[in-house]
């Protein structure tokens, strides 16, 4: 059986394919999200197989494993890489239906040249094709990247990550430029036990004093600008489902980030008064260096206790929590806006029951002279695949201006992931192409190739170069 | 570029051309809910300016030319009407895939008989063809909605509100009727500062002294009475985002209104207590009356107090609230009907997550003899779209009897809105087409006839029509 | 006009006919959640009339009658049987578009061989046609439900029914294997005014004294060991919509099981806690036994208190609820994970606006050798029709395994209700088809008919199979 990855894979008439084949495949990548590793970009690093590159590491794979009965030895566990590919090879055929099984399909063949149906046949020769491919020039981390045609990758950091490896990566002038952005959450982590920690290694890596409220703030600061320095464009808040903005002003921060120090534990209502004033605070510093603001809502993280001792706690058994509270998100965009410090935003959503309310709050909030300030972000997580993107592009578009769209982004640990470009790409050409198929847009090629470049690639890079 | 608008808009099939062309078009338009200016039609008003009649007023179009970045200034504030409609025009191209697109040309063909889409290009062409047609005669208000064949309009009044116009209007044998109805949110809007000066101008025009609750309610009932001899067939309540009925006995209603009067500020719970208790009072005089009772529910008007304060509060920028109290809208209607008092209903939410729960309630309060008693109403607000609408129509055809839907409406205050009628007859024709292109429905053309006049007139007709 | 039900009847596509003629439609059906009257079955129960089997019982039915205005007397009252059969064929015509019209002419078709649509014009035609064939040899309930190629139904059974009957349809030797499955909620049910009685009865028929949880729970476990003999595969939970898992430590179960006892009405907080406290308990209990635990969560029961009175507690007009707590429900199954006591689990939803995350929920518990461990149900009561099963079906697919899929199950008290595993397994072909035809699947033969044959039988079959 040939794999179904034809050079029109997902595009289903004319306009789809002029569409992709002659604009959007012709553009750069532009990844404003992902959770690449810097220090891999900046070694160009050597992958030992393709267990190493694409399964050992990969909750997605994971999830599936462990939903196909596979034993957690042979896909977390001690059990060998070649081990753990074969548990993802008996796994991949019950993926059908699933965006992993077109993901394999199409990392397989772009990057390997295979246009086979992965199974147990030919599960030893594509082992060897492709680490022995592993081996060759060409094949490296960054290398990798090229070949999607990723012209820039902003990864997340934390507040106290090293950013030289990023100027490292750039630096090797092979063609990627590589940005640190800020994940935030550490910096609001109050309630976990590596608090405490981490503020004593802010102190220290900022030669900073943190006593007060005050202080803390001073610290942030000083790392703010050292990202800024080294070219951030973004941060990233992950709020999970259930997180309630609260701006009641009952309690004092000053004193609540006192008890936080001293030890005690806050109320479920005073974390959030907390918690909601740091990011005033922070969305006031973002605005302040016209960086983005990510706001990641409605995970719902805690599931399995068992997973979470063997996985840790991003192994890919999350689910979707609730419907997100609008109230308190639009209160929160409100209180920063009315100081006139309301950043760029993109809000995602990871339950999809959202999708319209998050596109419509894109008309809420805006700016004089900047198209699309407040942004619905794409498909997030596991709302990634055929039918979430389309909803996603079809929510926006019904309830937003699609055109100033910023797209696609991985928001993935994982290199091979930079092929979900291609299938965002060939999946908003074939929306569009089926539009004008069923006279719902006019054919008019001016607009249309406007449309999929800003979508594509214009929109992002735009964003990304400083203001 | 010629418009893609020709005679088979959105008709992918030859079903739905017969049903559209032969059937539906040929039908005369009942909008039961809109925000059209009475005053407007009783004059018969001849607008100044294309601009006047299409972009200085309609929060639709300001919304997305704030997305677009277009300066404030330029859209509600002082700048020329001409200059706002060239921020239109530039906004215009931008707004492909939102129903703006589509509206914009189906109303530019169908009144102005302009084919070419709008563009910088012939935006001056365009301006001073328009404007020489609003000169001429069969180019003022009732005119205009003559064009769309309207038959019968509801406009949206509040209590206070002068009912001559209406009639006025309809006694200038043009072929309209317009009839009041009634814009019932001032009656409960406790918490607003305008309250009291309300109430004032209410005892002032009932001639009754509003000392207590009982008071009230006695004014509220002479005024309900001049909307029944104005031929008022529908009531209206907006019941945002977070609205709760609250039935609990812990409060007392005649003690809780006298605080208002007293200028004391209620509770949240104490106002939704007294809120409830006047809801269930004037749904028990609807239905004395066998006018229809509209719920429209979820909106989130809160988002942006810049734009409040520069736009209003219906300004465009609201936003979708969170999905429904389902339980709540229950006991509501439950406490009505145990009374044997549940007036004809019609609910329209905001969050379409809510469909498929309003589309089952339909059958949850129902009627010996009265088919179609409680009505899931149409796709309402940012919802009313290719995609919301056709969503609704899917909805409520899984969960309850689409041939006794009442229908589209515009909601509008826009005049050339009156083309949504059409766009929702299409895109009704094409469903029911494609369903019988794809063996889900029998070719059956007596069912389907009446099924499409049905949803297109006669219900909706049958309804406004005195029982 | 002859009717649209065709062979090919919901199949757009070559492969999807070759799907299911070639494949599905071959095979058993097992049906494992009904509500089934065992006794019928044992007696292998011939029916007096088209109504009785058909229209009498079926509250779906009922629902459509009411929401077309047709009198109560002649859906539920004393009208004769085929007064009633006249109320549905009046009310047939006007559920075109909703699944009764599919349903309705599927079973007219396949049982009674009925091509034309049901109508005023043959209403008496038909009712003498159905009528004499319900006399003949191969219409009784068995015969009927072996019609649909029926191997194994798994009915619903209080824990304190009779399992007899079960047995005795069984060894009737029709080709039919009845199971009973445990109907949980009475063991719940402490707020309701038949609890004590139902204790009482518990405590009789199990020889044990009841003053004390402890003792409760021993009189229970007695009783499953009942169900484990008569061949009980699952149990069944409803959780209707606001339900509320509490595991909060502040109040003590056995106290709170005492003041039920003692007649003591508990609050909401204390109620919550004790239901909790049971379903831990329950589940573990069927852990113990591998026995598979379903919950239907989401339904708003309460709507109309004259249809309740009039109708009962099940008949028809309650609606959809809140979406779930997401929260909630992970955590009772993590507390049921972290004593390694989860059973194979199984959660419905009625709000579909839930199906993202339980889809994803699939993925979030799972056990070492066995895939498939928690499953998704297929769409439940009202969204039991064509738009709500492809909706499961593509959540599922595009956030789950697809391929470990238990498929179809009527949830119905009609016989004639397993014309929906018919429908099923067209929808699914269909699908499946129509992604292959769009590219979306590879035309993998040996992938398909093993995925199709998984959903329509294997799985379930496996399922119910002792482990």
């Amino acid at each position: 059986m040939n794999s179904f990855i034809t050079d029109n894979f997902l595009l289903s008439n004319k306009t789809a394919e002029t569409l992709f084949h002659s604009h959007a495949h012709q553009l750069p990548v532009v990844d404003y999200h992902n959770h690449l590793d810097a220090k891999h970009l900046a070694e160009n690093k050597q992958f030992n197989s393709i267990a190493e590159l694409w399964v050992t590491g990969d909750p997605y794979k994971h999830r599936a494993m462990r939903i196909n009965g596979m034993p957690e030895q042979g896909i977390t566990g001690n059990a060998t890489d070649k081990e753990k590919y074969l548990n993802w090879v008996k796994t991949f055929p019950k993926t059908i239906g699933n965006p992993l099984f077109h993901w394999t399909c199409l990392e397989l063949k772009h990057i390997f040249g295979i246009d086979e149906l992965l199974s147990a046949q030919n599960a030893e020769e594509i082992w060897n094709h492709c680490n022995t491919l592993l081996q060759e020039d060409g094949f490296r981390a960054v290398d990798l990247l090229r070949k999607w045609n990723a012209e820039t990758v902003c990864t997340s950091d934390d507040l106290l990550d090293d950013l030289t490896p990023h100027q490292t990566a750039t630096n090797l002038k092979l063609g990627l430029t590589v940005l640190p952005s800020l994940r935030s959450d550490s910096m609001i982590a109050f309630e976990t036990p590596g608090f405490t920690g981490w503020l004593t290694r802010l102190s220290g890596c900022s030669g900073l004093e943190i006593r007060t409220l005050d202080q803390f703030k001073e610290a942030i600061v000083s790392k703010l600008n050292n990202f800024e320095v080294a070219g951030c464009r973004l941060s990233d808040h992950s709020l999970d489902g259930g997180f309630t903005f609260d701006f009641s002003s009952s309690a004092n921060p000053d004193q609540l980030f006192a008890s936080i120090l001293s030890g005690t534990q806050l109320s479920v209502t005073d974390l959030a008064i907390l918690k909601t004033h740091l990011l005033v605070f922070l969305g006031k510093e973002y605005s302040k260096r016209k960086w983005i603001m990510q706001l990641h809502i409605g995970a719902q993280r805690f599931t399995s206790s068992r997973l979470r001792k063997i996985a840790g706690t991003a192994g890919g058994y999350a689910t979707i929590g609730q419907s997100s509270n609008i109230e308190g998100l639009c209160h929160f965009l409100d209180a920063l806006e009315q100081e006139e410090k309301l950043p760029r935003t993109i809000i995602y959503t990871l339950n999809p029951s959202d999708n319209e309310a998050f596109a419509t709050i894109t008309g809420s909030f805006t700016e004089d002279g900047l198209a699309g300030k407040v942004q619905f972000g794409p498909a997030w997580w596991y709302n990634d695949h055929y039918d979430g993107m389309r909803q996603q592009l079809i929510a926006l578009s019904s309830y937003g201006l699609l055109g100033h769209f910023i797209g696609m982004t991985t928001d993935s640990r994982s290199i091979l992931s930079f092929s979900r470009h291609e299938y965002f790409r060939r999946l908003l050409c074939n929306l569009i192409g089926q539009w004008v198929e069923e006279g719902l847009l006019p054919n008019d090629s001016t607009l249309l190739n406007q449309l999929v470049a800003d979508i594509s690639y214009n929109n992002s890079k735009n964003m990304i170069l400083k203001k």
